[in-house]
């Protein structure tokens, strides 16, 4: 299926793939805890993993530096220095007992294809960057897109004062770390610096491999809305209380959560609805629940339809509330707009999916990603690589190597073939 | 409505809610912690309570022991000494952050009542024995029924090698309350010592509220199964898993205790059927649940309708587990007989309430008591006060003063006119 490159070197391409996952393999092993991955910002093994990252970026003909957030920034120059760049990236932070690849992925696979460039001695009509974000995640502190929201100049200052789960803040980690809050803000780019930024990432569904497709074109990153709901109803002792006299705050929850589940199904329009906890008190076999806590996660490719089912949701668990005489509370928790993808981008990379021989296929993204921040300063676009089952955040987390090597040579294919936006034939 | 006693005093008898109440009270004040009633076995307010428990029995002319198990026994003789007893009696452990009424209720009742023979002089054709079990919750050991059992000559050697919280054994706990784990065999009475057990306790339920009544003749304590239940799905990404795609956990069990509910609602015998523990795991906002369990606890008033229920409620999980791709294991963790109040003591009982003026209503206990334990050497009868809202295991449980002395007198009228099986018109 994959054709033979004609401007590059077929027996190059072909390697990518595996370089690629051999530093996977060694990214993976810098971690907090020997039995899993778990790499957290400001950290050891943050720390260890710049060098690392970074002397890859320097062994690709990249001017590498920490920046003030401990992002890994690397540099390849085009045809004259100082051009404006086009921004590949990724993070390189990981949630708890994760997967390799997350983040990773696109990170390594950046850093190998200006390596291949600079092989061939390959420069462009623009700048190569590549940036590693230090945090995406937002495990050890709470707050997520630290890294990139640096990059775009949206640092809030305010988290600076959030404390990890030992209770160092933020600001003493940066200190401990060598780095300092005050010049956060040196970090940030200007718009006039980047012609746009693209992310290779996992992911982290089970679409592409529905499709059987090793990669797929990003359209958007879906917006989220989070909602906290609390339902009160009336504790009891298991054996005494008769059915109809109950106010069970379980058996409520319970009827929300497959009403939820129904209504995000019969949706035609990519809308998907979670509860991922559930809390029932006090939570004893003999006791009947008093009071249920859950969450909901509702994302949609658009904000309006997200809104809708939003507005949707809550009215029917407003009506079961009622019926069942239980108290309710619904607090939004977080909202993020959807963040979509530049239509030229998107059809730029669509060309790289199509001559690399494979099946031009577009997908919403529902997992936030470092673009949501970037989308400040830059037109944003992604590639997405097919992972094992769907699996993510998880140690099982997978890859195929063929995968690797296709998403590489897509994003290779890209850089090589980019025009900014407004400079050649595609709008 | 209330007759007044043409055989005792009256003055006296409208005293016993005052008193019993007053003495609530005070027991409801030994507690380990300051702004929560908590007392549980072998423990330093354990000790105090039997202390004062002991004082009360003594000053109502009894004798008075603390036996090998830590029970506080109480004997009024009759009008010979050595008779076989009636044994009235409930317990005085609470389960943590107690109400002050579940347990004491029925043994201070009971002391009450004899106090009123004890002050009119009155010796009938019978011993009355008062006790008061050590520990009928089995909060801290979590063995139920440990006092009641050892006077039943039931207590199992082996629960003395469970562990509390703090990791002291139940052996240790033992000689450090000052009693020797190799004499409890000695609290264990013959069944030609009882003649029947008779308890008076708070409904912990709201059907004599409902109902509109002080009182009730219980008539039979509910068995009960217990299940613990584990629906296995697929965790992923709350945003990159389309609904089609998902193997939810936690909207199988939703669906699953759904079920439970509507099947036991549409039941006409009194079953129940409660999920009161449920826990989703990873438990992530932004995760979908991979594995969820949770606790079903059934009980009906006969055995074979107890068990036709659990048949069906766990088929009705098998199939909806089968349909969502879900694995399942289902685990019966507990499984009690129903423990049927006798006949002869049912009408004795049923006379008592009539004759104080009230309307005789029948009702199965829901919840469990020490009768389990002590059929095994007496038939048992019960007599249920009404509590407020149905409120137990719960600071708010409460009992009305009025309703505390209608229960008085019932159980000293039962006393009074009591006729052991065989012995008189009633059978």
């Amino acid at each position: 299926m994959n054709q033979i490159d004609k401007s590059g070197s077929p027996s190059a391409r072909l390697f990518l793939g595996d370089e690629i996952a051999t530093r996977i393999g060694q990214l993976g092993r810098i971690s907090e805890t020997a039995d899993c991955l778990t790499r957290v910002y400001l950290t050891r093994e943050h720390r260890a993993a710049a060098d690392l990252i970074l002397s890859w970026m320097e062994s690709a003909g990249m001017r590498a530096h920490l920046d003030a957030v401990g992002n890994v920034c690397g540099r390849y120059e085009g045809e004259q220095s100082g051009l404006p760049c086009l921004m590949l990236g990724s993070h390189y932070d990981t949630v708890r007992d994760a997967g390799r690849w997350d983040g990773p992925l696109g990170l390594i696979t950046a850093i190998s294809c200006v390596a291949d460039l600079n092989r061939r001695g390959r420069r462009l009509p623009f700048a190569v960057e590549v940036t590693g974000f230090a945090d995406e995640e937002g495990v050890r502190f709470g707050s997520t897109l630290l890294g990139s929201r640096a990059v775009a100049g949206t640092f809030v200052e305010s988290v600076l004062s959030a404390r990890d789960r030992t209770g160092v803040s933020m600001r003493e980690a940066f200190v401990q770390f060598g780095l300092y809050p005050d010049e956060i803000g040196s970090a940030a780019r200007a718009r006039s610096e980047l012609l746009a930024y693209v992310e290779l990432h996992i992911e982290q569904g089970p679409v592409l491999e529905t499709e059987n497709l090793p990669v797929g074109v990003v359209t958007a990153i879906a917006g989220a809305t989070r909602l906290a709901v609390s339902l009160v109803g009336m504790a009891g002792h298991a054996g005494t209380v008769p059915m109809a006299l109950r106010r069970d705050a379980l058996a409520g929850a319970s009827e929300c959560i497959v009403a939820i589940e129904e209504f995000c199904k019969t949706d035609q329009a990519g809308l998907v609805g979670t509860v991922g906890y559930v809390n029932a008190t006090p939570g004893a076999t003999n006791v009947i629940p008093g009071q249920v806590s859950f969450t909901i996660d509702i994302r949609a490719p658009t904000d309006a339809h997200r809104k809708l089912a939003v507005a949707d949701i809550v009215r029917r668990i407003e009506a079961i509330a009622h019926r069942r005489g239980l108290a309710l509370q619904i607090d939004i928790t977080h909202e993020s707009r959807t963040v979509p993808c530049a239509s030229w981008l998107k059809a730029q990379i669509a060309d790289a999916v199509q001559v690399e021989g494979y099946r031009v296929f577009e997908l919403p993204s529902g997992a936030g990603h470092d673009g949501m921040a970037m989308i400040d300063i830059a037109d944003i676009g992604m590639v997405f690589v097919r992972c094992r089952g769907g699996i993510s955040h998880h140690p099982e987390e997978h890859v195929e190597i063929a995968d690797v090597d296709a998403g590489a040579r897509v994003l290779l294919r890209l850089i090589e073939k980019f025009r900014p936006c407004g400079s050649g034939q595609v709008t």
